[in-house]
């Protein structure tokens, strides 16, 4: 990087701009200075060009299917919007305490007794602006700069982004079928060096695979043994659809990070509103992060996410229709020659094998869009390196919209 | 720090807890090992402790006069709920763009246009989670790990401890009323060694203080010509007591990053919504890393934000309450002993130096609110080497409750 400080004087003209001296860009000392910082070099999504592509394609007059998202398409619970609009009417909506109110984090409290059978103090329970909050939070938290972390791949790529934005390395596990694109125990001994943490998701996105209770327990007390702090994320858990439900890796390990959601399950994605699970060892510190960080998440979201845990049966009729949609693209798919799925556990993807069809996947999802309408995510987001084999269709779109969609897929390939 | 991986066994009894085997939290390897990372040590805010005694004093019968918070006591403009009311029924909430809605960044835009004479191009309009999410972006962007960034103390304790979170180097800059609590060419000129940025904020919390446009002219410029990044914190704007207006940064430097939000000038605290102005430069980056850190800002809020420019008669009405205020404890503090009062040119805070009472702010602070009712803010959270000597005074809640504050601390000099 070449500097040039006071090689380019500045014109005099350029204090005239807006008759306030605003400097012209091209006025200034060599622009090499000037450029963002190595760790804000991050990749964008590759959905978020999906999205665009499809977008043209709409504003062309083209009719679109939607199988990139990775949103609910319905809104919050009727409930939450009812509280919503009674705290816009009685509550000032103003700061709230780092961690957030004390009912929300008394009723997610109640939830893991109630759901998983497990008992938490409130005390210990954070309210985050999305889980987004909680990763950063966490890894603040709890890692040291230049301490690695270990996570599967296929995974969510702000996983990688956020440790690396904040000077964390991840280490890539490549994970597939065999391991149901979990990592093991097995897998992390393994590794070259150790490693200070683990992230895990299950069910997982994009391979919509879950670790079993046993699994996790695995993991979560090889993790204890060997000094890694987990970091469980189970933003989709209740959109699960084996017989066994998934269990917090709070029911293992008190020593883990766990990160949750109402975006997902209670379909709340824009209400920015998640929850931590935090480490009493780390309360202290992530509450001061959170003050300094964060001040506190949206309070409206904070008050009318207490009614969600009343709102269960209309989330479960949200995850009956994923199923259904489901069942129908794991029928469908192989008869558009997408024959090499993940088992779809639960969220609401099928991470698709297709290197028996390209080796450029991104190529691949530009021709279906071009050709048939939908809209589908490459798998280069979530494992860079085996990515251009894969696919990740979501089934979160409306029942209908899944149902035409792997009907033109079905048509296409014949 | 001494490891001790192994020497504690795990004991078999532990796996029974809650009947998943949840291993019990003194069975575990060594502490040590769990402990927080160093850059989560962070402060807790002592504003935090006061406001905590001052809910304990509350909770046990006592009358509080809130003197120590630092956001309005009002809620939102009334257009700005009947907004979030038509967007409760009318929209799904769904995440948005990670820069935020267009209509929203286009309003702004016009704001700056109309209310700063400044043309700037929405696409350089960042929607933010508050100002919060601004600063973190902004530094991720702008800045490379070990960065020093200058900053004047006293100053909002949040750009220390973000900053060092991120590894980066904050470089206090002691300023007085000889430079109106503000840094200038001159203070930076003299550093020993080189930065990589400056913050600024005019208003400032807690000074109240102002950069005149002139004032804030040099400096921009003098950052431009020394390759050092000005993060301009203009959160208070609109919220001034000076014949002459505050000007934005962004009038000076395209370079500059300029951060806003709605919390305090229109009353939006809770609602946790900011935005940035980013420099060409950064724009691309600044965009990714919100869609990995944040994904987008409360959608809600961002919908309801759109009628504020609409509210700013509701909203200049708090203003002219808090000038009143302010007016007021100019004339009333020195009749109680607080003679010595930084210029409150603006935001609604009042810093006293009260160096000719106590030397200990802290435990003076818990005297004077034990003994009138009056909570205040001892200045250690804004000035950790001189804030012994110093009081923030905030005049944000309801006028009778200033005057009646200003009225027992005059008794109680007496």
């Amino acid at each position: 990087m070449s500097l040039s400080i006071g090689k380019a004087p500045r014109p005099d003209t350029s204090h005239e701009k807006h008759g306030e001296g605003r400097a012209s860009l091209k006025a200034v000392t060599g622009d090499a200075i000037w450029a963002p910082s190595q760790r804000g070099a991050v990749s964008p999504f590759i959905v978020m060009e999906v999205m665009r592509a499809a977008n043209e394609r709409a504003a062309a007059g083209g009719d679109v299917l939607h199988l990139e998202i990775g949103q609910p398409g319905t809104p919050a619970p009727r409930g939450v919007i009812a509280a919503a609009h009674a705290a816009l009417d009685n509550d000032r909506i103003a700061y709230t305490d780092a961690f957030g109110i004390p009912p929300l984090r008394e009723a997610i409290a109640r939830w893991y007794r109630d759901h998983y059978g497990v008992s938490v103090g409130a005390e210990r329970i954070a309210i985050t602006t999305g889980s987004s909050a909680g990763f950063l939070l966490g890894f603040l938290a709890a890692f040291e700069p230049g301490d690695r972390v270990a996570l599967a791949a296929p995974g969510y790529p702000a996983y990688r982004n956020i440790l690396r934005a904040l000077g964390l390395e991840p280490v890539e596990i490549p994970t597939g079928p065999e391991t149901r694109f979990q990592p093991t125990p097995a897998l992390l001994a393994a590794l070259d060096k150790p490693v200070k943490g683990l992230i895990v998701a299950s069910p997982s996105n994009p391979a919509g695979t879950m670790l079993s209770p046993e699994a996790l327990r695995e993991l979560a007390l090889w993790c204890e043994a060997n000094g890694v702090r987990l970091i469980s994320d189970e933003i989709y858990h209740g959109i699960e659809f084996t017989p066994v439900k998934g269990q917090t890796a709070l029911a293992f390990s008190d020593r883990a990070i766990i990160i949750n959601s109402f975006s997902k399950y209670f379909s709340m994605t824009g209400w920015r509103l998640g929850w931590m699970v935090v480490p009493p060892e780390l309360v202290r510190s992530a509450e001061c992060l959170a003050q300094n960080l964060y001040i506190s998440a949206p309070t409206l979201s904070q008050r009318a996410a207490i009614a969600a845990f009343d709102c269960t049966e209309e989330a479960d009729s949200h995850v009956a229709r994923y199923r259904r949609s489901r069942d129908l693209l794991l029928n469908e798919l192989p008869r558009a020659g997408f024959d090499n799925l993940a088992p779809a556990d639960g969220a609401f993807y099928v991470y698709a094998d297709v290197s028996g069809l390209t080796d450029d996947s991104e190529a691949f999802c530009k021709r279906i869009l071009a050709e048939t309408g939908v809209a589908i995510t490459p798998g280069l987001d979530f494992d860079t390196a085996r990515g251009h084999r894969y696919l990740r269709i979501s089934f979160a779109a409306a029942e209908a919209e899944v149902a035409e969609a792997a009907r033109r897929l079905v048509a296409w390939r014949r």
